[in-house]
């Protein structure tokens, strides 16, 4: 049965990257009012493209861009997956420096180059063509709720609202998502791990207006001054987070885990030229790989006082304040560390001036076991979809519509991508590799048949 | 005959008035390119005015807007004085704030309010009604040059050079120069010493580009971080600087001086209240007097680095800078102190980041000694001009005319201001006590007499 759906995957590319044109033709960039009925207009080209695969389909309402939601007939006994994707894209902006334009899908060395080639439309068509394969073949083996939605690239601000009024529409045993990479060229990769995050501003208060340096310096506090001595002591000399209490709930790595990860193909000298630096640096007594997926941080992400335009000007600001981010990992409260952050935050500032520290917001770290039913079968499907066994990942940063499953659906993800490293996501250029788009589609037919094994 | 000298002044405040409203009414706004013709106008009436003085005025281009220079007959032997002013003004903006007209002088509760009332046309008028009375009656006492510049409000960019190739002209035994306030009201001041200045920009560069805090975030050096944590090594805990060498060259107050300041009647909950600031910091071991005027500081005066605007962006920026100056007092070297901070910014910062150290500017620190036969003469003039005796001060700012008179003509400069601290300078309804002004009229009429004793 799947070899007959694999095959008709294979005779049918041609028609899969027509397909996959028109879809990557229509600019539906979330963020410009101005494109608000493209984004509408490829929600419905979508839904329609669904109905004529045999689910049904509807463009439903939210507080910005709709949600496209499709299913097929679900048939009781049988596990439900859903089936998440957005439909939305980037601007292209700088467009002089798209070799061919970002709305005309162009195919290129093997690859389809277009704005959202690989974020998130061509993954998204890679389950379509698997879905419409299976429909040629007896049907889905698996109930399929999907879910579309318009606004991940600005946020997803309407989608906890939607799933908390949809949530019976929206219950599944898993949810299935390819938004991410193959670890390397060939390599692909089941991410199990996201970090979390707790993302504070701490804006600190002197004089109620600048002051002079000349007359006032020496006798005044100085914010600027202060927020860096109290930022300098959020890490210790050995680039430990120098917060009481952060570590206490941080889930040690296994053995296990480092001898996995350390068999990887990472290529250290690679990353630093990329980033043109000499030498990495962090946390004692872990890898590059462990700092970036498995421990938790604390970066200054923005820093703002008094002058900054070209020149001097000699002025002691009334505030001084940065944006301060943690990067939490398995079993970090987000709400547990922004207390402990803000209360660091105050008893190190003298009190001599006002301190107010704010939660912009936070998402909690994201753990699937690696034994999981799912995520071998989503291994076994990479293995026929790819020809290449799958490796266990974990990521640096969060994915929130992730958190926001967990949260409001009750159920976990698996993170199923099938992109390159190299694919300029977000940047003029965006590609997907046509073999990868193929070996997409291909493990997403085979993983819903291996998930009608799961219950 | 200083006695009718005075007099004079006495009796014809009512035409001084009128006079100083037609030197107010003239927007010499320096800073403006579409007033360029009211600051050459302004230039042209003020020469005018110094020519039916009895003086010799011109008025020389330089670089930008010009110079007046005028002077009496001079008299071998008898000592010369550099009469130094402007006639340039602030921009009266936010115009809305006024209660009279920026440029229309309008007399309330005893003080004149207008753009440049006391700074400095205000003051420069005072010495021009001296001269004037004293040509009434035999001719100024002493060799007097004047020279009001245009573009002090805009940094003087061209009065070095107009110095340098006017040297000759300008040669004086002493600079004579009224753009300061008295201590408080009543109580006239003379200010003998000024802070410097090295004011700096440091910039610490990573990666070549901003990179997200989630896929980075640990593995790699975080500029923001460093900037901090370099920064706060500045201070030791006492709120000393903590750069070596920085005290070396530091003159120590004297018994004399401390118990002289600990005198004035400075009012330190009424400083507090204006900054509103509950409690002040510095130095320890130091009054707030001395820390604002004789104490060298190191204040962050701007910091710069990734996410600025409202909400959060996850980033880890590529650079971080920081403005940083120094107030510099006796016999501190700017060249010196900034070749200090550059080799401790550099030591301090890690080999994993690139760190840029840049000059802005600098300016010496000034100190007349107080036993300077010139200084006891001005204070016996303001006893006579104000009716209170003169206190003896420094200035926590620098004055850069009085570093270029210094640098170029070799000449200490005499301080001698008639404002109020609460005139609003810069600032909308600048205004001059009328009473200052008589007081400063005759301050600088009796001054010149005494000066006459010089040598």
């Amino acid at each position: 049965m799947i070899s007959n759906v694999l095959n008709t995957l294979d005779t049918t590319r041609p028609q899969a990257i027509e397909n996959l044109k028109s879809f990557l033709r229509i600019p539906s960039i979330s963020t410009d009012p101005d494109r608000a009925g493209d984004v509408q207009h490829c929600a419905d080209w979508l839904a329609q493209q669904l109905v004529e695969s045999g689910l049904s389909a509807q463009v439903l309402p939210t507080g910005g861009h709709p949600v496209v939601l499709a299913r097929n007939a679900h048939v009781p006994g049988r596990p439900t997956v859903l089936l998440y994707g957005h439909y939305d894209v980037q601007p292209a902006e700088p467009l002089e420096q798209w070799l061919s334009p970002a709305f005309e899908p162009t195919i290129r060395s093997g690859a389809i180059y277009a704005r959202g080639a690989v974020d998130d439309k061509g993954q998204v068509w890679a389950h379509v063509e698997a879905l419409r394969a299976w429909q040629r073949h007896g049907g889905i083996p698996i109930n399929i709720t999907m879910l579309v939605e318009g606004e991940e690239e600005i946020g997803s601000a309407h989608l906890a609202d939607f799933m908390r009024d949809h949530r019976g529409a929206l219950a599944a045993d898993i949810a299935l998502i390819s938004d991410t990479d193959q670890f390397a060229r060939g390599v692909p990769a089941i991410v199990y791990g996201l970090r979390g995050l707790a993302y504070m501003e701490v804006t600190i208060t002197a004089a109620d207006h600048d002051l002079h340096s000349g007359l006032y310096g020496g006798a005044v506090p100085n914010p600027a001054n202060i927020l860096c001595e109290v930022l300098a002591t959020l890490h210790d000399e050995n680039g430990r987070v120098n917060i009481p209490g952060f570590y206490e709930d941080v889930a040690p790595l296994t053995d296990a885990e480092r001898a996995m990860w350390a068999s990887l193909p990472f290529d250290e000298p690679a990353f630093k030229q990329e980033l043109a630096l000499e030498t990495l640096c962090g946390e004692e007594g872990f890898s590059t790989v462990e700092r970036r997926w498995a421990r938790p941080t604390c970066d200054i992400n923005g820093l703002t006082s008094g002058y900054q335009g070209p020149g001097a000007k000699t002025v002691i600001a009334s505030k001084a304040s940065a944006k301060v981010s943690m990067r939490l990992v398995p079993n970090q409260d987000p709400a547990k560390i922004e207390a402990a952050f803000t209360r660091a935050i105050r008893e190190r500032c003298p009190a001599n001036v006002t301190v107010e520290v704010v939660s912009h917001h936070g998402a909690e770290p994201v753990l699937i076991p690696l034994d999981s039913p799912a995520v071998k079968l989503a291994a076994e499907a990479l293995q026929v979809g790819f020809g290449h066994p799958a490796v266990f990942i974990r990521e640096g940063g969060s994915i929130p519509v992730v958190s926001l499953i967990r949260r409001i659906l009750g159920i976990d993800s698996l993170l199923v991508g099938f992109g390159l490293t190299d694919d300029r996501v977000h940047a003029p250029n965006e590609k997907f590799d046509l073999n990868c788009f193929y070996n997409g589609a291909r493990t997403a037919a085979t993983l819903y048949a291996k998930l009608a094994g799961l219950k």
